[in-house]
């Protein structure tokens, strides 16, 4: 598969188009950010390490029948994906509360919620991704409510996947962030797209609680390439 | 009716017990407050203009059959209302863009939206009454999925409503926010609560596109007092 123009530079990824119209490439790379890129920073191999992390969990995705944009792994940064217009809001699942949701509801971290919470954000840095309704992102044009409904449904069956996928590796699923996108060469089919990675996600160790994920970088926790490592280790195991 | 004990002391209103169980005395402040209280005032007559535009909004309601708690005006300041336990959930519906929507979304005001928007807000001061979305209110218990359906067709309802009541007065409804409690002597019933005044719509004149509401507060745009009246001679008339 041959590399061809820059589509897309997001703040850990590049788009290249290929010699096929219908794909992409997806490079990972070591650039970290935080808080809607008011924070910035390098951790060394994470690309690689998410690059092999995501690789195996649409794997796990697709065993379940969720369709996403990946088709293969390509190299150490690299994988195969379909070309898809990402929709514009982002889909966070909650089982436990944490970050966002407990500094808007001046809450503690790490009380397990009664069910999941399904928050939208408009995916826009220079807004700091504002949380959106329904109404919004249809009012919008972001997305139809068949859509939000269908992001919704396959979000809830990922939450199941990926808790069943980390508990039996000790590890809890606290939260994670999606985005979708419409595969305009599969009629606008709707595919999970982007990546699923500890950049994305909140781990916590089972019993001692320990992060394994971005919060490492935000909180400056230090660790962050080894925890990277590790869970591309238990991930890939 | 005999006032009672206080009861509840909000910023623009108390709530005083009478000798009916069921029963409590609503009392109109002059007290303005703005941005969740960090802007505080004065704007005088304002509590009787108050109790006026609301007794006159939920006679309107109350005959296109959607439950109030409103009982009978009683005095300049007062109006009798059936007890109820608040929904710490408001309920917000917008036409047009303007305010906080405006502010997240980084919107210009003005623009109709096609169709409305309503978004729900945790009624926590401390928190400047954080966007929230129905999975969150039912995970913290703020209200029923069933409560929420309810509350969002009388909002919807009543958006008709005032629409027509506003428009046929040569103002523009662009957004209002509503309260709704559960009446423990009616089954715990869903009743609209609170008030529905200028403090809690926007108002803006047709053509002119003036600002009829409580921004002239928030905006220091002056003519206050004159306006508050204004709206209570159009809306009674």
């Amino acid at each position: 598969m041959k590399q061809g123009n820059k589509l897309y530079e997001g703040k850990a990824k590049i788009l290249f188009e290929t010699d096929d119209p219908e794909l992409l490439i997806q490079y990972f790379k070591d650039d970290a950010s935080a808080f809607n890129a008011k924070k910035l920073g390098h951790i060394e191999s994470k690309g690689v390490f998410n690059n092999k992390i995501s690789t195996r969990l649409f794997h796990e995705v697709e065993k379940n029948r969720i369709p996403t944009h990946f088709v293969k792994f390509l190299s150490e940064r690299e994988m195969l994906v379909k070309r898809v217009d990402i929709i514009m809001v982002e889909v966070v699942l909650r089982n436990v509360i944490a970050g966002n949701l407990a500094k808007r509801m001046g809450l503690e971290e790490g009380k397990v919620l009664p069910q999941p919470i399904i928050d939208l954000h408009l995916k826009d840095d220079s807004l700091d991704d504002p949380l959106i309704n329904e109404d919004t992102a249809v009012a919008f044009d972001l997305a139809t409510h068949e859509e939000l409904a269908q992001m919704r449904k396959y979000t809830l069956k990922i939450n199941r996947i990926l808790m069943e996928f980390f508990g039996s590796r000790n590890v809890n699923l606290i939260d994670f962030k999606l985005e979708f996108g419409r595969c305009a060469a599969d009629g606008g089919k709707l595919l999970l797209a982007d990546e699923i990675t500890p950049d994305g996600c909140r781990l916590w160790e089972m019993g001692s609680g320990r992060k394994m994920d971005k919060d490492r970088f935000r909180r400056d926790l230090g660790n962050i390439e080894a925890t990277y490592a590790e869970v591309e280790r238990l991930v890939t195991s």
